[in-house]
């Protein structure tokens, strides 16, 4: 369990989230402004900013990305990468969908609306990207340029973002874990079909 | 061939973007405007909105683009889809590098280097990704939801995305090619190791 610090921070950026989720579902993303999204959380906009900077990082926020890395890098040492990853997006996205399916749901439509909020989310990916690059190097002892890591971190992206898109166009109406696994077993496969 | 309004367009085309590239390096993205390439290319600046739309457009645009989505979809007719993503790639890369490697090479080093210019570059490689999912369905016969034809659209989006970054890392001391086959490879063995 983190410290209480870091819990405490956790749980103001969710309600930070949520609340700014509720305004902008009601206004649309433009016509919401900071200083409202940091009033109805009560809180000031000089936190909002110290914890997600801009106004597109309120919304990109995902708290399970630093655990993601985490959880890849501890079965990195006894799996191969494409099962690590497996197995750890998995773990975590079971927890957040028990948690909070709909919320996740709104949150990446509300990204795929919003040309800002795409554009960041785009830019995000890239971010992690390269630090599953850096993950893959220590964990499997090869260099950070080395291009299977580079190619292994760059398809993972790839998965993610395909079972994000296809979850999103179906509406949430498959379960996003099944999709996921059909998703990493096409790659197991190595695309043959 | 392509008929001779196409071909004096895309001739003009080249000869913009080798005078944009050229007033970048001398003097910096942010300091040469579109009026500069303009008359440095001796066309006006309309034509350049026309045929690039946006600054960054001009920097952006590769001829190999659409001739790529077209010979995939033509290897589709007979190769899995890994083999035709693979081979209609080679055949570019191959045709490219022979011709201007040293200016391809110019060219992406200034993509990375200008925050603009990467923004835009990955909503292209977004666009890029959907059009080649659309070629996977018309040439697979499933369906443009399909998720195999999604996951294989944006794994092959994250091999060029491997394969460009670790070629760039490596200030083009490595064959294009080469790293190409062996992301290939690293796909078509299902990121085993």
């Amino acid at each position: 369990m983190p410290p209480l610090r870091e819990r405490k921070k956790r749980s103001a950026m969710r309600a930070i989230q949520a609340a700014g989720l509720r305004l902008v579902d009601a206004r649309g993303y433009d016509e919401v402004t900071v200083q409202e999204i940091a009033e109805a959380a009560d809180v000031s906009p000089s936190s909002i900013y110290r914890y997600f900077e801009t106004k597109e990082g309120i919304f990109l926020w995902d708290e399970a990305e630093s655990p993601l890395l985490a959880g890849i890098a501890a079965r990195l040492t006894s799996d191969a990468p494409i099962e690590a990853l497996r197995s750890a997006v998995h773990a975590l996205v079971d927890a957040r969908f028990e948690r909070d399916g709909s919320g996740m749901l709104r949150r990446l439509r509300l990204i795929h609306a919003v040309p800002d909020l795409e554009a960041a989310a785009r830019a995000e990916a890239d971010q992690f990207r390269r630090a599953l690059g850096e993950i893959l190097a220590s964990g499997t002892g090869r260099d950070v340029d080395d291009l299977r890591n580079q190619v292994t971190a760059a398809v993972a992206v790839g998965v993610l973002t395909a079972v994000i898109e296809g979850w999103l166009a179906g509406a949430g109406g498959r379960p996003f874990a099944e999709m996921l696994d059909e998703a990493f077993d096409i790659v197991a496969d190595g695309l043959r079909s």
